[in-house]
């Protein structure tokens, strides 16, 4: 491993970005990640970057736009102090679901977001679960998108009843539940929301019936929970098995969500660490780490010569 | 309607571009797309371009790497000539299906097109429904993303069965064919193809049942018409009735694709002439122009203050 | 006046984008400016900006981030949908105080900030009194700095009492206090905080005495109130008439800064409307709007050909 | 020699690569260079390229569009792999001709090329014998521009008789032929091309008389051979010895260019392999291969701190 | 004509800036360009340029490199300032001999003074007679080139001697005096330097013998006079009738140029004045003016809608 | 330390350049920089770059344009000669006082030199003691600055008579003074000067009275000498010992100022040596080098890892 690396972390996620430093042997660089009294962010690098690879860890998790302006602070204040080069590791790339407009009267807050972190000196992105795939695209900077639906499914693999179904809900997601599907060897429906009438969610898909089976919903955010909820209540509506298990790579548990899920008839959550969790988590939450799989990317990302075969290859997944 | 325009085409759909030139109550602009004998583009422009607003119409299809270089160089010239700005007229933007990568080792063309086209300095762009509607954020530059779907809905109309159900060959492009259902009141299917087995397409959706029932299979562009035939096979198979009528926007007719939809049971197919047509059709071709779209577009470009109402508004769709 | 431009505005000071579109005989046009459940910005333009002039007013006041990006989108769904130009309208410029680095280890956050605002396709800025005037190098675009000091001076004019004497709070802000002084016709003081005692701010100056005379402190920002409090502690201790008169252009009036200028014996406070006042103001504030100053300076850039005499020249001031 | 570097080659000329390759004891990068069926460029790495340095070889030989889009794709793909460098080898330039305007209605197709090559982030080239030596200016990156001149005088030195003449076929090219003219001793004619009688070109130049006397005519490239058989008819005119030796660099050999060349009296013809060759050669046909030349230059391109000499220095030339 | 355009002139050449603004009916804007006591330029616009069209004229004559600075600080000035749009007029293109490397360790500083140029906002460019055709392509912006032979032949065809020949003094510079020749109908002849001697230049060409007949030498650019003079004693030797007419579009009258001409048998003397003259010129001088030329072409750019003939089309030689 | 760097010199300062390689135990690399007869500037490099860290030394001092164009030719040489990266090392940052607009009606040209210095590919700056820190701002690229004072306060040290007080000929320069005096351990006085009538300098600030004691006189450049000797008058008038130590980084030492000093009471002078000094120095000038400073940074930049401390810590301040 090439010498002279520093991990540098905004506010978002510290525990995070120490797990991650910890994988690669090393610590969190220090850094004052403050505010101004009038909300101003306030960033004070407290170790050299002069010629140093920069790794900036920052989940773009609400507070969003504060994270996101810390984390252009912080790429300014390294590149001026002359780093050798700046990464931003986005565990979870907020304005994602910007990533098209309607009716042609809205930004494409993704490129714009991409844009903007390229200018301020960002060259190259390590991120996990797009919500899109088409997101890369969105960045001139190589990006490496990590998903974490192998780890999710090791973790899922002994708690699931025989007989289960990966549910996505809605045609959107389909790509990534059957990447849930694959790796569990399980089938997969995938739910359609109708939209003449608003907001109703009905049940189909290739998977057959889904009367008395239990259900695995799938999807890459938990939010308000809103969509989990509707898709359960159209699963039962269709005589699921009402016990449902829930999988997403980020959970923002925005207010009210868990208790919406446990209402819908969710019994067990299973999410990642790129969002940092609140202090009391309900019962039934599973929590995966992510490090392993970031600092695996990043020590790839610091060999001179890589030679790990290649990258995003299938090997990797589901081992 | 503010004076000073022109509007130059390249060698791909001259056809189209007379269509919209004469919707405009214009000409073609008289210039010169040839060849060097090494097959080099030579492009000279025999009229005056300086301070006038430029539509250069070019849709991306084969031979794409030709018509793509041509449509760089006619934009290069323009611009060297003081033109006032450039506008792409794409109808077809080839390339469009490159808009992810698959396993991190693969260019993602979709975007590399849209850079090299924003580097010869072309400033707007009017395409008409692209393969993904992320492919806008892939610009830098304002897009208007035309829909052909409500024209060809129209001409349509008079020509489906009672009880027909409109198939999405995938789940990737049931966004578009929602689209369909929609404007012509039809129920929903989308496919899904099952990757575990490779290839075979399997029947699902939302719209129940299609046995016995006539289906139109709907999907945004026809190449070699090899997803179309095998969207009909799983449908027969399913027990719907064999005459499939088959509705897209963009029509390449790759060698054997007319063949190939014959023997798969489409009767009738429904297309626009966004991609130039070869000269002997086979019946039940049917050709809805999209000049009246496209030269529409353009002519709200043109207004100094645009007072039509919002762009793309549903007051648009359908009528 | 040349017709088709529009005034957009983020939710930072509606009061005052209204109050400029009045004056220009216009209304702030239709714009849904709004959060999604995770506090992303939402941005739904409701009326057309193709081919328009527009101009997106925001203040960077408290919270500044949410503000900063709510601009971001609300330049990129106009510049999507052909806007004709962006001019940024930012009566108060959030991050000025970022204009310099301590040490070499921190951003030049007011660098930062310009730069983003031109990657989104700003290209032209209107600003009130910057913190210094190096910041308009920071822009590449053309910057339009106005200054409220001739509007508050003219506010101030009758309720000074005789004999006053104009105060900098340091040596950082003292042109601008020469500039109160020169339209006021009053002497200028300069205090000097001593650094090796840390925050002690001592008087002096060249206009002599302060004993018993009354005092006018003058800064750009109002932010928490200390500067200004400490400052008419030093005059207080130097034998000034304990009932100081405050005049800034921007007041932010961050939490206990009122009540904290009462304590220090400031009685009259002037300052404008460029960041929005809250509701229950205390007795003694005087808002000056700078709407016609700055609806003055749209009036000119949206002129064809500006005749109007040189911008910025001295017949403008103090009038 | 560092580690870490890879060669990629498009398919203009694998066996081009594959000696390049060799001579730095290195192999052809494992690479899918592809179409779709609609005739798109497929790309895909079949070997890591993160951190490592790149070369792209490919000659721009017809079909030049074609080739151009594979040497950008590759790019693309190579950047968003993480590659650390791009360097794109162009043995053979096309679209070189395009260095200027005529009449002001034409693109300048050179820079053109040069700008898309560098916006897909090629950061430095590699190329050989350039039309003219100003296109070199039309690149912001570093240029390194081989000749092959040298080489070729070598292989010629043997093959010519006695009192030959070097020929250049008109003015534009004269400084080449004058490097011709220098390696191997011998006088200089430069032929000019009547411009008022439309195509003739007549025999003058410095040289004295042709009468004779055997002629050497140098070109760049051959591409029709039009060029050259017009030279010998002239020469033929003027009563030089009617066996004529060619020599250019880059041997395009369009459709009856060989002929039309016998026709005309050539005897024998040095090219270089920069652009692949088909496999009937005719007898007369010397091919020089540029491989150690280029290899060369890479070499001194990976080498850490270059100690060889100052690039180009004439000590390199003719030996 | 469009309202609202200004000319600013730098200090290169205020006499032709005049007389092309008095071809426009305007005058010259008032501005101050002047040097702060270190030598540092100072520039102070004196009327508004807000939205109006600025023509910047200044020939990058010497001393260049203060004109250069002078022009990019004028067009600094006016972009901050909020001019619609920058064309900087170049009579002469100073550096323009810097297009090409020599052994690889030299700039290109001609594309260098075009990048510096287009980076303080010049967006289109006029000048007059390049040094190469190959210049306009270091521009990203639209050059238009104008050339001043026309005018010069008319000047000079009542002068000339019958049975005059043009000589081109090299054959870099052969597409120029084919111009002439063609203007003039006259026959041409090619100079050539033979590089082994060094220096000496000797005469041949297509134009058959030059013994005994009157002589016009062409050249873009008279700087030192070496290449004229060096042109004349070669043609001298060769018999020519010993009394030369120069012409040259540039003429730079280095230190004691006129006396090595006149030394060298130079009679007369046509140039234009796009480099200022000085005072005292001496007999045989004829200037030919470029106002009416140049103006015509800021007349063209600023018609609305361009309709008197293709640019640069032969219609516009010789006439 | 890094192999593989070179440092290239323009004219403006060999003397310094040779200093600062000889610090770094290396040699000023070979290379011609000269004009050609027409004032156009000529570099050669006469050693390979390819691959190397290139610093390009060059103090933007008079005549600065030549200095300036001499630097971004130098740049564009070595970029195309494929060097690895450019640092600038302007030990006097020229233009610097051209940091905001008059009025409006002016250029920044401080800004504008950065943007040409980054457009010809220069990475990375060092200089010292910038006009206005604000300036580091105008730079995209990283910036060192570096600052003297220290350096000169050693030398100060021991020739300052007891009692002395520090002073600042303005208010804008009193952050600058205020190191002085933290440096020397002396108090501070801020002179003012009176806009009402024009140019008089007033005696004031808060280090109480003159009267009777000896003052040193501070600023960042010395160049007519003007503000420093009206500073002397204002102190001896009120009443300050008329022998003034006068202490500044940069010694322009236009036409007369050594005299005007002197005339003034100036009885020593301390500079440094970022300006290249005349040779017949007058009695009394101290030129302190700041060849070890330079070269220390370059050092710190040649480090692959930066160890040394926090850069611009206090720690290397006054030792």
């Amino acid at each position: 491993m090439r010498p002279g690396f520093a991990i540098f972390a905004g506010a978002a996620n510290p525990a995070l970005a120490a797990a991650i430093a910890a994988e690669l042997g090393a610590e969190v660089g220090a850094c004052l990640v403050d505010r101004f009294p009038d909300g101003e962010v306030a960033i004070r690098l407290l170790e050299p970057v002069r010629n140093r690879e920069i790794f900036l860890m920052q989940p773009m998790s609400p507070p969003v736009n504060d994270h996101l302006v810390e984390l252009l602070a912080l790429a300014d204040a390294c590149r001026r102090a002359a780093a050798a080069r700046l990464t931003a590791v986005l565990p979870y790339f907020g304005y994602g679901r910007g990533d098209k407009r309607h009716g042609g009267q809205e930004p494409i807050t993704a490129r714009m977001v991409a844009d903007i972190l390229e200018t301020v000196g960002i060259a190259r992105f390590v991120t996990v679960d797009l919500h899109t795939p088409q997101v890369e695209g969105f960045f001139r900077a190589p990006v490496e998108t990590l998903t974490a639906v192998p780890a999710l499914c090791r973790a899922l693999h002994d708690r699931l009843p025989p007989g289960f179904v990966v549910v996505s809900p809605d045609a959107g997601r389909a790509w990534m539940a059957a990447e849930y599907a694959e790796c569990l060897s399980a089938p997969l429906m995938v739910l359609h929301k109708r939209r003449e009438s608003g907001a109703e969610t009905r049940v189909g898909g290739v998977g057959g019936d889904v009367a008395g089976r239990p259900c695995l919903i799938v999807d890459d955010i938990i939010s308000t929970g809103g969509t989990v909820a509707e898709s359960a209540a159209a699963l039962a509506r269709a005589g699921a098995r009402p016990e449902f298990v829930v999988a997403a790579t980020h959970g923002l548990w925005l207010d009210g969500a868990r208790e919406k899920l446990e209402r819908a008839g969710v019994s067990e959550v299973f999410v990642t660490d790129t969002v940092a969790r609140a202090a009391n988590d309900r019962p039934g939450l599973h929590v995966v780490s992510v490090a392993p799989l970031v600092a695996g990317a990043l020590a790839r990302l610091l060999e001179c010569d890589s030679t790990r075969g290649v990258q995003g290859s299938p090997r990797g997944y589901g081992g």
